[in-house]
């Protein structure tokens, strides 16, 4: 077992798992794609407090693809950008607890990795910072045994553009229509982030473009440092023996979000002797530490800052979703802020509910003119589900929309989860249920626990789920109210529509029986209409109370 | 957005993104460990030639699990011992070609890493190889930051296994019951490895034995080069650039599988000018390679060797799930070698059916004493479904259990997407199938794609999806041919109880209106009798035919 025990380096790693990253069919290897330079672009130009502009092109033959994502964000230094483009986990923001659509500084590598794969081709890189004379150009590679780039070649050139960057990509790909397409990601993509304008360029039609709803940016969040109660111990040792606070109380006071001196004096207090104020941290043994770690944990701590985490709003999000889905009935909350192991998180549910083809006669009114469908697609396409169809989840992460690996996704066992039938709508036990509906839930959090790097799904920690399904509990209760209201509209259109069809006929009846002139039965079947309209009029509100 | 870009540790990638490796719950944190442990042992044994003997131990106190696994392999080098247990993505399996449990060289320095973090206690391990007059014995435990190992102690000392391995962790975990629990891991791995015998010993009751049941070991996985129609055009051009072989032709046959020199000759021929076989490899360009991967597809090679993966086998698998379930009806098939990718991969379906509880009088006799529990357990634990129950999935890649994430399982995929009504079992659309039953399927490949890093499910490549329900048409088939005959034997079972109840009603009725005598009413009775079983003898086989 001795001799052939060697390192594998993480590309090789992710080159053989590269279904981990996204890229194990044609057609998802576009989408990943698209998604991990999209994702790039809109968090530099956030970070740099500038409305982002994206331009995507995708350009197909024989079975490859070329793809080209183009932003207006501050460009990157050039000493930087061949490590950003060329090496799998090397990045700005795994190190900060602060939200942001990358974390891991592998996507655009790993995409360029599968070119350089199927292709052999290495990514196109353009970028200029604002206020140099000229861009940088790359053509960059990785040497996959040693995960590094490798630059193939390098110059400074003009480009119109005063900032921003734009990258090319050639890979083996397919790029393909419905629910798992460029144009979901990106009709999905502006409901997220009303602030952002795209345009998309497909392989085959017409231009698409996906405006800015409003011109303010989203506030910045802020970057902080981990909560006391999220530490464990192995950790708690790890910071103890790296930082450069000189005391055990400013270390506290340093390292940690809400522990101020009072509260860090208390803690030590808690742990008890050796340990003082003036303990040195990297002198702390184990047996301290850990008596240090149950002190922290047993003392009171404010909860978690949660400016770190910006939500999508109310008001925007509700904004979105009238825009892009036609819906009846549309209602949203935004939850406040959890954690999860120490990494706060903040969940916001949608519902839209319409009503696909008008089917009922009370709901005729409604519905006329709803019946277009979004972006023009047809059945799968469309964001609402059909009457007989599951409803459509529309899920989102740090403003990303997740379009694979729905069924291992926190958000659809949440969905799942909920008693749907207690709010009047039809669900199998355990399944999504079946109405003409979409459900959007945003997960916003310093940290996103995906299922894999490819980053489709959330794992379903218990806080998670838990914030989940009370979000959609609020929302649901909301819908069912609108369906009760809605219930009874439509047994009053039927009640009138009954009354109007029979009540001549009983009329000529009471004429034959009675022997009545025709305007006397007239008049018995107005004065009959009269009482039964009152007698509905006082039984509405009765039936309204219970 | 320059100076805090910074190289990710894959470590500090893996500890923040612990469930990606199977740590994220304290339940699944014990199982977890306990696999991996199992998996490394059993393998190691295996290329040794020693038929496995392991001891599995788990103890418990406040929240914390501490976990002994032994086995009686060949041991290991001290010079390996801390790289293996305290450096993630390193090992000797990733790099080969050849059914392995282990693969990525990840899972047990992930346990020890998640044992630091949690408990801040680093893995303690013994190994002795054979001859050796003492074992090493070391504390090990992972710099996070750098990835490496961090030696706490190291010694020679006594150990009374003559060789062999002993590794014991401490973690924040909880040893639970159920389906996924170590007990279930470990029944279930009985089951595809009945040549493995293990102890187990649980927190709390009593040891548990798993004997082995043959003293075969399988044979040995072969290790095998790529076969070059699963070669991308990326890895061909790194193959040509590192290789040592001085000419193409040379290059071809060396390193690929199925490969003669006339084959290579055909290749390069078919691929043209400038190339031939008396190329240098390391000097081809980019344009002449793309053309020597097309003239590579286009050439006909021998399908992949398959001695490199080794099936539990027919005979095994039954005996396997004769002895570990209670079932009325097994049938198992193992499916012919496949690849995707160029990998190459074999399917093994084995179908057991019981009738939980013996609920009809028919099946009344065959039901008697099948109403035990597998290991004792109750609901959640069998191994075979209750009547009402979807039917319980058992899910093996080479070799081992997977127990979480079936959903998204590309074998959970393959048995919903097969239309199990067509065989007379009741599946709702799109969902397992409800029956007293279990589907066992394993999944053989020199590298399983899993969806994620703690190999908890199988990636749905459409190679694999596809073989796997050819394997469940093929038993499914048998099985309908059971369950019909289960009815017909219901059937008749059923009309010969109608005719003994009611026969003697109509004979005392015929009395009556014919006025018989007591004897002859008795004969009558008879003839009717033996001309109802005589025309129910011929109607059975037409009936069968039919």
């Amino acid at each position: 077992m001795a001799s052939r025990q060697r390192e594998i380096s993480v590309s090789e790693f992710f080159l053989k798992n590269r279904h981990l990253l996204g890229f194990d069919t044609p057609s998802k290897a576009v989408v990943t794609a698209v998604k991990e330079a999209v994702d790039n672009a809109l968090d530099a130009c956030e970070e740099a407090g500038i409305l982002p502009d994206i331009t995507v092109e995708v350009g197909e033959r024989q079975g490859k693809s070329r793809i080209v994502v183009e932003d207006n964000g501050p460009g990157i230094v050039e000493g930087q950008i061949a490590r950003i483009f060329g090496k799998l986990l090397y990045g700005s923001k795994f190190h900060k607890l602060r939200q942001s659509r990358g974390q891991q500084g592998m996507g655009i590598s790993a995409a360029g990795m599968y070119g350089q794969l199927t292709v052999a081709k290495p990514l196109h890189i353009i970028s200029r910072i604002e206020g140099d004379e000229l861009a940088s150009e790359l053509y960059v590679s990785i040497d996959i045994a040693r995960n590094r780039p490798d630059i193939h070649k390098k110059r400074r050139r003009q480009w119109d553009r005063p900032h921003g960057t734009r990258v090319e990509m050639e890979m083996e790909g397919h790029c393909h229509k419905g629910p798992h397409s460029v144009e979901t990601y990106l009709a999905q993509t502006a409901i997220a982030n009303p602030h952002v304008a795209i345009i998309y360029r497909p392989p085959q039609g017409e231009e698409i473009r996906f405006g800015r709803s409003t011109d303010q940016l989203p506030p910045r969040p802020r970057e902080v440092k981990p909560h006391p109660h999220g530490i464990e111990l192995g950790r708690l040792i790890q910071m103890l023996s790296d930082t450069a606070s000189p005391t055990l109380s400013r270390f506290l006071v340093d390292e940690f979000s809400r522990v101020g001196r009072k509260t860090a004096l208390e803690i030590i207090g808690r742990a008890g002797k050796p340990l003082s104020d003036r303990s040195y941290p990297t002198h702390i043994a184990r047996a301290q530490a850990t008596a240090l770690h149950k002190a922290i944990q047993d003392t009171r701590v404010r909860s978690p800052r949660t400016d770190c985490i910006v939500p999508i709003g109310e008001k925007q999000l509700l904004a979105g979703l009238r825009k892009e889905l036609d819906a009846d009935f549309c209602t949203v909350i935004t939850r406040p802020a959890a954690a999860y192991r120490g990494n706060p998180f903040q969940v916001e549910v949608g519902i839209a509910f319409g009503r696909a083809g008008g089917h009922s006669a009370a709901a005729g009114a409604t519905a006329t003119g709803r019946s277009k469908e979004a972006h023009g697609g047809t059945g799968e396409d469309r964001l609402i589900a059909g009457r007989d169809e599951p409803v459509r989840l529309l899920r989102f992460a740090n403003r990303v929309p997740l379009l694979y690996q729905q069924s291992s996704c926190a958000i659809t066992k949440a969905v799942t989860q909920t008693n749907w039938r207690a709010y009047g709508v039809h669900q199998s036990k355990g399944a999504l249920p079946i109405a003409p509906m979409a459900i959007l839930v945003h997960v916003a959090s310093v940290w996103v626990p995906y299922t894999s790097e490819s980053k489709e799904a959330i794992e379903p920690y218990p806080e998670i789920l838990k914030e989940i399904k009370l979000g959609l509990q609020q929302c649901a209760r909301r819908l069912a109210q609108y369906l009760h209201s809605e219930m009874l509209l439509h047994q009053e259109h039927d009640r009138r529509s009954y009354i109007e069809r029979y009540l001549p006929h009983i009329g000529i009846a009471l004429q034959e029986i009675l022997a009545l002139s025709d305007a006397d039965r007239d008049a018995t079947v107005k004065r009959l209409d009269d009482v039964l309209v009152r007698s509905r009029t006082r039984a509405g509100p009765d039936h309204d109370e219970r």
